[in-house]
């Protein structure tokens, strides 16, 4: 295979084959292929795209260039949830234990936060104890006896993707939705699913800041999902505002709690059952969105769901006194108000500047090599369409350094507007891709 | 500066500042910048552009990472030519000793064949013990002494150029007009020149196709030359057919030698006066066309311009002999002739199928690491408008390798087309680009 014949044909906007794609994958996560030929060919697929066979072919290379998780001994349907990540994200820890204490067995593999989005296993992580990183052995030992599993991507899985990743971080090739879609994909194809749900986060504090990418985005993955035989059923959600009133990690960690214990903040309750009622649906465990919203109900309410909870962190090393205690959970040691400066309306709470506030406090990471302060964090107590007094908490910040909470202030401050008229949330979900 | 924001910039069609430029050429010669990050900001470069403020800057900053040469210690006008390169293209070897004989400075450095276009190195060194090699210090000696230099690209002279050119190479980067102005435009400004004439090849043979990307690629030329302040004048001309009857190599040299003689064919003639005029008027030597001609008409009649190739090849350390009996030069012992099948015109008379067969036969390299055959090639008897009849030879070949004559024969068939109607050759000239 010529490699500079595969780029130039892309180049010149003409689709790549099959067979030429998974050498492509296989050379370059071989080291047959160079960097720099992959990053011209990269940069060639964000400017031309890539055709319905071409992601199919490009996603099923990644998911073979490693392990493929297989669990089809395991009797219970399978099935995962992915974000595409916003602030205030915590939807899958309150999410996943009510769906496997629905029946539903559920591989999650989840990823760390990066620049302003959170990530699921830093949270999970301010449990103390809590172990994310277990080989495939411990992940099926785990699946088949708790159904439940929440593990971080090992190095065997999808490595292709891990590499094609990196590159792209540091060749200005991340935007690029064929690129975006393949790598989600193949990451949680390789889980061995029969049916995944995806929440696509659209808004301000999204990686996709308009409804028509989003829904791009969306119906691409839903796309792959069909061409490798994976029914994939996609939310497109609102992240125009944080979720939620915790942004942060251990603190989303407590208001995850509270989903499980039957409270919560409204808009968080209700994003977490619109998702569960499509994985019992995709699980084929209920037949019709009423029965699934009352068996979630009812796993919440009689504390099968917390329960599931508790056993999957004491099986994953974490100290369960946490669940019944949130107080004992990492927190900073300082708090700062910042306080409406007059009366009036909430007319935008925004997600993008609370969520590089965060990072600038600790509770993110700019690069991958930083470490998050895991107590550091904000809550969000007034959001779009709420009536203000002047002197009232606006964001309640947990803050350690001086430096940071300095860096982080003017962000929080300028991240909410208050106005006279009346102001309107957006709907929590925009639009359901099937 | 952050390559990264840069790549992505000019990935989203912005452009990028002087500074920015210069930095990331200077970046990636001195290898602070990898060759990943450079082939996705090339391949950005080949979707997006450069605007002429980038690209003065571009080729402003390739022209300064190595050696710039300095001739203003030298009195005469200092002008030189470049042809983006063609099949017969021999004109420059003809041109410059006439150029130089009527007063000319000519500080030319050319290049080698790659592919179907010849290179005017490799033909010079069929010339028994010619060096091109030159270092810095003999170049301007030889400049001043004989008022003409025809050597080689020194390792020290635009480094960058020779950097980005291999990396393009392999990146399917390379057919970008931006990238292709400011590579040539940056050698030729590194040596210091009064004003520069082009000659850019329109047809089959030639790298450009279509009359509009030529001149497009003349006009994007000129427009650096006079963002430098160097004054640029180009022609398009004619590589739909070889130039002259001659292609290959040491039978160049001997085609050459015929021009300086006052002979040879009359569509190099044409172009090689051409060229020339333009030179003398851009070196103020000459103030009409007319006077440039007779001027030119003049240093061939009296023999001056053959003296002053003669006193070139001997500076640089070539057999004088070969010039007074081209019988001398190399020759491959066999010779083929490929015969007309039936009477008629010759409607086509195809550069690129003759070009292709010349490297297949042994007279161009397909990759820079081959060697050339010096005394193989072909001598076209008849092109497009000529008369033939059934068995009069079309093409004659000087071939070597029985191998490689089956392999160039059916490509040289099929590049001459005879048909019933008359047939007319196309303009010489197409435009003049100032």
């Amino acid at each position: 295979m010529n490699v500079v014949e595969s780029i130039e044909r892309k180049r010149d906007g003409h689709a790549l084959s099959p067979d030429e794609i998974r050498s492509l994958i296989a050379g370059f996560t071989a080291d047959a292929i160079p960097d720099y030929q992959m990053a011209a060919l990269l940069m060639a697929i964000v400017w031309r795209g890539l055709d319905a066979d071409e992601l199919a072919a490009w996603t099923d290379a990644m998911l073979h260039s490693g392990d493929v998780l297989d669990f089809s001994h395991v009797a219970a349907p399978k099935v995962d949830k992915h974000s595409t990540g916003g602030v205030g994200d915590k939807v899958s820890i309150p999410l996943v234990p009510m769906v496997a204490a629905c029946g539903v067995a559920v591989p999650m593999i989840s990823g760390r936060g990066l620049g302003h989005t959170g990530g699921t296993l830093d949270k999970l992580e301010t449990i103390p104890g809590f172990r994310t990183a277990l080989d495939p052995a411990e992940f099926t030992r785990l699946l088949e006896r708790t159904g439940l599993v929440l593990a971080g991507q090992s190095e065997t899985l999808v490595p292709a993707d891990r590499r094609i990743y990196a590159l792209r971080d540091v060749t200005g090739t991340v935007p690029s939705i064929p690129l975006i879609a393949s790598s989600i994909m193949s990451k949680k194809l390789a889980e061995g699913l029969d049916a995944l749900v995806l929440d696509v986060k659209v808004g301000s504090g999204a990686f996709m800041r308009d409804i028509a990418r989003s829904r791009e985005l969306a119906t691409t993955m839903v796309g792959i999902g069909a061409a490798h035989g994976t029914a994939v059923t996609a939310l497109i959600t609102d992240m125009s505002q944080p979720l939620g009133r915790a942004v942060g990690n251990a603190n989303e960690i407590a208001e995850s709690l509270e989903v499980l214990r039957g409270g919560g903040p409204a808009d968080l309750v209700e994003i977490t059952y619109q998702l569960g009622i499509e994985m019992l649906l995709a699980a084929g465990v209920a037949t019709d969105p009423d029965t699934a919203q009352r068996m979630l109900e009812r796993v919440v309410a009689d504390g099968s769901a917390f329960a599931k909870f508790e056993e999957v962190v004491i099986a994953q090393g974490g100290d369960p006194a946490v669940l019944h205690d949130p107080s004992l959970l990492p927190s900073a040691p300082e708090e700062a108000v910042v306080a409406a400066p007059r009366d009036g309306v909430v007319q935008r709470c925004d997600a993008l500047y609370l969520g590089v506030a965060a990072v600038r406090l600790g509770a993110g990471r700019a690069t991958k090599e930083e470490r998050i302060d895991p107590g550091v964090g904000f809550t969000v107590c007034a959001k779009v369409g709420d009536t203000v007094s002047a002197g009232d908490p606006l964001v309640r910040i947990r803050w350690r350094e001086p430096g940071r909470l300095a860096e982080a202030l003017p962000l929080v401050e300028h991240a909410i507007t208050i106005g006279d008229g009346p102001a309107f949330p957006p709907p929590l979900v925009h639009e359901k891709v099937t």
